[in-house]
């Protein structure tokens, strides 16, 4: 484990640790802010991760979560979108794919099935990782993400219910195996047998049975991809009709920047926290 | 006028405006956020200089302004830190010097006073300009900055005690003709004339008559900078010796990044509205 970068930010430590991932076979960056509090005890942990083309870098500069974050006493760790490197297969061109497009699932195909590896990495190799290193409680965990992150979020969640307390997104793609965006890189990733989707795709979970007790989706209505890719009217439905627990909120005139995210990232940790205790 | 950017944020708009410029005979950028309330009445106004090789840009994205400006009703306007463009006489290798480094005067020396005059850029062509097209309140206009931008809050507000209710600094540079960031600038900028330089030095001005009734200064006692350039005790020593109120804060474990700023950037609005009514 190496500390890239350490500051100390509202009364408590921002760092960004870079770390060997078996599971993506590459080095890999995640940032992780620990509150004072995690000074005397174990702290509950917020995961965000991140939509395409981002790293850990955006949430952690532009994001806003600490202040609200140092006052609850809860740890935020923000990993990266995908495996990058030199060694890692990708389409330098493509923002929807590959680097910085990881869309958080395990991929079955070649030649990206050794390092693309995400949802195994997030769900399994990086909380152990993170439960060994810092002062974090394993039982207050809750996940939240924007764009192809809130996607994550949500997958994560619905597989998981017992690992993650409470979820929440922001603008996720609520049904990444038919929309634009995300359907040529999950056949890339998993191949052309749609049965082997479902379980990253939050709706047609949703629809095989899995639940979760506590989703927030916050959705900006002057969001540019707010018809085309993200709609979340889909899962406002097919929650409906699976008696899934969501709570939807239309925001009036945001769009899909860190400038809608960090509106609402304070209410978010509340809600996780919340869920908690 | 051209809004080049307009997100909305906090309830508010954060928006860029691109304009000529006719102190600096160049166009230049600036970002301002109108908080709701400007929907129904004039608001405050905080300017916010930034530090040596920034735009508008770092403290937009970085300095965590509007959840307070927004609670408080108050505008945040954040110029560029010096003119720009390829008809800008400049030293492209030198980040001390030129573009992003305008140091918040008016330049007398060739080739720079045609266009190096952030001075009345920012105290006499802005105002009219935003007074003329926002909604903005201009009895109540309070002034504070980072590093380089710290010393152009101080100097604006010593030199026009009247124009600017309040001022504050993170980690300011507070005597720009010592130190070995500034002074070279000082001289490519103003000439040999030391004489022609104080009333750009927050301690000459001081040690000249001038006062301010509200300073606020937070400096950081891991600043990289803090014994080499930014030196507060010289400040805190002036002051002292002149009867000018100064309330300087050492904050423990804080560096000169973002991180810092974005800590206490509530208190400083909440510092800058209290002395506005």
């Amino acid at each position: 484990m190496e500390i890239v970068d350490n500051f100390f930010s509202f009364g408590g430590e921002q760092k960004v640790v870079n770390h060997y991932s078996s599971s993506n076979q590459c080095n890999m960056k995640f940032s992780i802010f620990l509150p004072i509090l995690s000074k005397t005890k174990k702290v509950p942990i917020i995961w965000y991760l991140s939509g395409l083309t981002c790293s850990h870098t955006n949430v952690t500069e532009k994001g806003e979560f600490r202040k609200k974050a140092s006052e609850l006493g809860v740890a935020i760790i923000c990993p990266d979108t995908s495996p990058r490197g030199e060694n890692i297969p990708d389409e330098k061109d493509n923002w929807q794919f590959g680097s910085g497009a990881g869309f958080y699932i395990d991929a079955t195909q070649e030649p990206y099935k050794k390092n693309y590896n995400m949802f195994t990495y997030i769900t399994k190799e990086l909380p152990d990782f993170i439960f060994k290193n810092f002062p974090l409680e394993k039982k207050y965990q809750g996940i939240m993400g924007h764009s192809m992150g809130g996607h994550g979020a949500l997958i994560m969640a619905l597989n998981k219910p017992n690992q993650y307390k409470s979820c929440s997104a922001f603008a996720p793609i609520v049904q990444p195996s038919s929309a634009e965006w995300s359907r040529p890189a999950f056949e890339k990733y998993l191949g052309n047998d749609k049965n082997d989707w479902r379980k990253y795709d939050s709706t047609q979970l949703i629809e095989d049975g899995a639940r979760h007790p506590s989703i927030l989706v916050d959705q900006g209505d002057k969001d540019p991809f707010l018809k085309d890719g993200l709609q979340p009217d889909i899962l406002e439905k097919v929650c409906k009709e699976n008696n899934q627990p969501l709570t939807l909120r239309m925001q009036k005139g945001y769009d899909h920047s860190y400038y809608f995210i960090s509106t609402f990232m304070s209410e978010h940790i509340e809600w996780h926290y919340k869920n908690f205790y």
